[in-house]
């Protein structure tokens, strides 16, 4: 299943070291004024090689859009787009052809197709949300006519929250051939009451599928998420006033649907697998090897992790606003 | 929209205080041995009035098949399920026609659809749940059949993780008028290596969809979740021995693919909305008025959401398993 | 697959000889007014037992709404409807539970799920279309609040057009112990321009499958139908004028999306497999055995599906309606 | 809409007259031998101008796969391919850049989404077909395992049905600046019983819808199509002996699932509605105007509509043999 959404769909393709990844919109009104300028700055910021702290991997990622424009309009029609991968090196990866990296896909594949693409795990590779940043883009100028913007900022890596903080651990676990994790939060605002169905189309349950179905994350909160184990109800409901609502503990989502309020979101982004540390892992043949996945990796995925977050979240956004139309 | 899955497909339907509450499941592989004994156990679990920890509603829950069993056993066709309301007290929801509750959904109805059934929460209610649980018991007749075994368990209720302290705040919550809420765990285990699909049907992703999906829930994590943002790629990484995997940080599934270890999910329950102490709220007029939610609740809806996250959890894991014949 | 549709959907359930049949419909706006007698007189027109015509089948089919309505008005929230099933006589088809109806659909599900539910074709009956023709009278209520009506016609039955002939040939065929078949015309008047979509959506296309999906159709036709095969594209194309086309040999569909003219669709309708003429066929263990269908039949079904053809088209139609709200 | 298919599901791409034609398979299985040699010959059938019988455009219509091939493998990850249009002349269509088009989607495209490609149809055109014959090649290999072969012959054009008379209308039509239509049957030979789901996922409604997604197909039919009409049911069912069915007037399909017989299906075809000879018609300015629509057109689309309706079906057949994984 490589298609997202039931309104502005976006279908993915690609993989790390192929020839192209890229995304087809489908669904994405007519009438919007769109280039490949609008988008090339949202692939940009995602894209490896421009500081110490991310894989050295040159790309350019120069967006090429095939279709679904007409004199710089959306026309309603799909809007395919492509990035050609430049800086491949599947050579890099011929000594892992037949080893299971540690914390990565390649088993699973493996288990589930019987034939996985093994070149810096192929489709399982990061190198995939290429194609999410980019319909992201589309859907953030359509989201800018509704008046809703998106933002993420990185909450803590490693335990440390400060810039200079997270810096210094991101480049620590560099040094010793290690990675580590954080947080992240994103935070929609300026959304209409009303996004998002009861019961299983709720907006919190597409948000939580958005972003737990980007690699690395492992846990979702909405509002106060997990700290409301330990609230009471007079505590954690949100009472309304004459202004509206007095607090926002539920992240802008009652019943599944949105409030009005800032929407917030966080997430839980595991360490980078790839470590140059030897692991103990096994191979295609059962055998268990030491393994140092050495490379072109980012010690710290959680910077890179913010656009595609941001752009998950755009899309279960622009996705919502037309499924509701269908009810005014 | 109120249909889960896309093999197993579940569409329920009902309001708390409506005729019926019920649930159609489009998609049953045939040959399943089924009664309505086989699902009435699980509907027993989930149901009010059995215990001081909950709501005092008065329903038997009673379910009825009216479809898609030849004999005794599946035979592919829609499986249509019902439970007839019983103790239904609508007249109790007066005085909260035009007022909307705190915590609930009243407010976000209102606006998405300009009408709501005020009457305990109408569809938004937790009895929405019952045809969740009666599919879910279907379900979980198709697992066991392939060794998938599942279980919830309570972590912690307000901070706290033994049964007779978890007992003692929900009473004391009870007492005050006011409410608590906690952490459940589900573990699937037996399940098969190679379940879910890469990009966006990852396992995962379904699961934790599927998790926010039901009302109250706040936060899903996987495997060691939210702590992963503190650890380090060397500790995260689960290393592979001889005897498989050697440790389950993962949770079950990497690269959004069923590792064949017990997959295990964790939730974030906020405390029940509804509670007796006074908050300030607004009518549908735009007046700021006390409320004091009075009537039949749970002061704390964690134990009776244990069998409705089983439930979800055994939903998502036979839709991929449909998904996966596919592809063998 | 059991559920029809992408914005409007609804789901069916239930055999011919089972507990009930009936119908969810999820994604009807809300704030439409609905009772059970806007629905009953749609299953009054295609109800058994009413004339010499048809099947002297006794059945009420009397509906009751489950949900989704509150205080007479749709809430949004999934309609769900059932009919119980009240003259059944299962027993009649004791004779046929190994032996495979020419015509019918005994063999194929047979092949496809190992186990069928034999009594009076359990779920491939035409009696499954209860529940299309309740939700289409919920579509019609909705198709009327945009000035669209649906009226379909029997265009001819074993030949003959005129009433007093059609009557003489279905009682001609009930005598000899046979059945005829026929052809269907539905009209939509008042659509707007614009519904159906390019390519995959066109309106034709969902046109199409909605009717071929009805048993017994063997052929669908729009506008012009089989005889464009034999016009240049002089006669063919409408022209347009100063009052709009001025002809309407493309049935009112350009491109897969209606022009706002009549929608005009054509359907072949087979004669009733169900025939006391002895025939052979096959048993469950490969013998050749005669065959003599008796038991309480149609002998010409058209008349019966016009109401569900209408239903279907009205299906059709509402969801392209809120599809199209998507994009304005 | 722009993707077909629950399983293998395509998504197209492109206008006639923009970058490129493309598209994207979503769910085809791993482990299939697949290159690009593979699909260009079913390009090279539907290409134009190869003969005097088809548009002069020059488009060599090269296939290049971007993703889902590993050493000449599919991996199960989604297929995208794109064909560069080379031979674009959008020039040609300024002349009719406000005004509608005859038969075309000019006016529908307009009124649904208020803004159109106008250069040679957008994507209304019939160049959109070359990502279904693409991804109907992919499914070809597909069937081919499961000993599936798909062929279409053209029954009849303008009424004449040998060759040579059918070359003679169709070289006398585009003498005299007109265009004529025809009849396509398409047989798939060696499908199992069992194919399609009952009551809405019937085997002969998907056909149907898919052919009738075809631009210019103005009716189906399977079997005897709308020959049933006229018969009784002692001609019509098909009678089972020791050696199988003893006829075939169902087209392979009973109760919308396969009997394991050829599945056959008649598609009638318009006349091409882009014609020199003059006829009336208005601009976006409401003036009625004459038009002659000169360029580079088939005065016969029947022939090539030959390999997209035979893809088509392939489509339809192995989402049904994968869907049907599902249920053994």
């Amino acid at each position: 299943m490589n298609t997202f959404g039931r309104n502005f769909k976006i279908t993915t393709f690609g993989e790390s070291h192929g020839v192209a990844i890229g995304v087809v919109i489908d669904g994405c009104p007519a009438g919007i004024k769109l280039a490949e300028e609008d988008i090339q700055p949202f692939l940009d910021r995602r894209r490896p090689g421009t500081s110490p702290l991310t894989s050295p991997r040159q790309e350019t990622d120069r967006i090429e859009i095939l279709s679904g424009i007409f004199e710089g309009i959306t026309t309603g029609m799909p809007i395919a787009m492509i990035v050609r991968n430049r800086d491949t090196r599947p050579g890099d990866y011929d000594a892992l052809k037949d080893v299971f990296r540690p914390g990565h896909a390649d088993f699973t594949y493996q288990e589930k197709y019987g034939i996985r693409d093994h070149r810096g795990g192929g489709r399982s590779s990061g190198r995939e949300t290429v194609g999410r940043v980019a319909a992201g883009a589309v859907a953030m100028k359509f989201l800018a006519r509704h008046g809703i913007s998106i933002s993420g900022t990185i909450l803590e890596v490693h335990g440390k929250s400060t810039h200079s903080e997270i810096e210094q651990e991101i480049l620590a676990a560099k040094e010793c051939g290690d990675s580590v994790g954080g947080i992240v939060e994103i935070v929609a605002s300026g959304s209409p009451a009303g996004l998002g169905d009861p019961v299983f189309g709720k907006l919190d349950a597409l948000v939580a599928g958005a972003m737990m179905g980007i690699g690395a994350v492992k846990g979702v909160e909405i509002g106060d998420g997990f700290a409301v184990a330990q609230k009471c109800g007079s505590e954690n409901n949100d009472p309304m006033t004459a202004d509206g609502f007095a607090s926002n503990h539920a992240g802008g989502i009652l019943g599944g649907i949105s409030t009005g309020q800032d929407i917030v979101v966080r997430i839980a982004v595991k360490p980078t697998p790839s470590i140059a540390k030897v692991q103990k892992t096994r191979d295609r043949n059962g055998n268990v090897v030491d393994i140092s996945v050495v490379g072109r990796h980012d010690p710290c995925i959680v910077p890179r992790i913010v656009p595609v977050a941001e752009a998950m979240l755009a899309l279960v956004l622009v996705d919502c606003l037309l499924e509701q139309a269908k009810y005014r």
